[in-house]
């Protein structure tokens, strides 16, 4: 059985609404960041990067949200997932989820984990500073790319769209007025009326 | 035919090279980031990101390197560059081209391009100060990832294997000893071997 470590209010709630998507049978295991258990011996041999989420298969372990999604897309082809038939379509929806993942997502973690690039305080507050600034014009790009919506790829639901839901559950945090951008709010809403995104947040 | 959007030492090399590794029929067209050009009116409308590697296909552009090289594996099925009918290896090479991505190249990033994410001279120069700490720690993941070897996915050439080749190219500038990284420094070598990455790196 898959086995997910996972954290709430982490990029790991994509992999999780996407496994439920797929219909998957997986075990959850939370991993709890605010005591350091992504930095304990026994996570480390789980993921040494110290991040979740972790796909546990019986292959071996996986880790980096784009690839877990798509590698759950590809093993669940009946749940109609991603484009798999259509390499180009396919690239676009892995081109989306790139860009959360390295730009997104790497905009965001300025605001808490600074240390991650930098050593001193007032870089930290500096780039905290810049968060909302640098959100809201990624959300800017975003918008454009919903113009077909409902979803990222248009009319067909994919992985990419948990994925952004994660990651614009944080705009507000990040302090960005959604108001601003109608269609990422509309998808939000849309999400959150799925089945999948209901039993992730239930907990 | 195929047309990449370019620039010397930026992460488009690795595009460039598995371009020709592909066999594959391809305009290059240089974007001069020096002068600012991946700002420009014309370049916005092909890659509103304003960055490089762009490619422009039959279908449309796609942009993101980790999308676009599994992009160019799956439309030269013939040419091995990825496994393309195991989900999980899939998953695996993927996960290491999205690690580069969002951590590796983003670490590299802050030398140079500390206003992405802060505004102030002094968290500029803190930034610079970390990458070769950084940049270090994620080249010891990556030489733990090279154990089977020679390639990133073992016996395999993939398309993961050019982009290591143009990230590891930057450890030097980010002042990282490379002779730490025995089988990193290896992988160098055996890609400057290879015909694909000469023609790529003659010009």
């Amino acid at each position: 059985m898959l086995r997910l470590f996972y954290a709430p209010h982490s990029c790991a709630l994509a992999s999780r609404i996407a496994l439920n998507d797929a219909g998957a049978d997986y075990e959850l295991v939370t991993v709890d960041l605010s005591k350091g258990e992504q930095r304990s011996p026994d996570y480390l041999r789980i993921n040494p990067k110290a991040r979740v989420p972790a796909l546990v298969t019986d292959r071996g372990i996986l880790a980096e949200t784009p690839a877990i999604l798509a590698f759950i897309a590809q093993s669940f082809p009946d749940s109609g997932l991603a484009p798999l038939d259509d390499a180009f379509a396919f690239a676009q929806m892995q081109a989306f989820n790139a860009y959360l993942a390295s730009t997104v997502h790497v905009n965001h973690a300025h605001g808490r984990r600074g240390y991650r690039w930098a050593d001193e305080q007032s870089s930290f507050e500096d780039m905290k500073r810049k968060v909302p600034q640098t959100m809201a014009e990624s959300c800017a790009l975003i918008e454009e790319q919903l113009a077909e919506g409902p979803w990222v790829m248009g009319e067909r639901y994919t992985v990419a769209d948990p994925y952004l839901f994660t990651v614009s559950g944080w705009l507000r945090g990040d302090g960005v007025d959604i108001d601003r951008f109608p269609r990422v709010k509309a998808h939000r809403e849309a999400m959150q009326a799925r089945d999948s995104v209901r039993r992730a947040l239930a907990d």
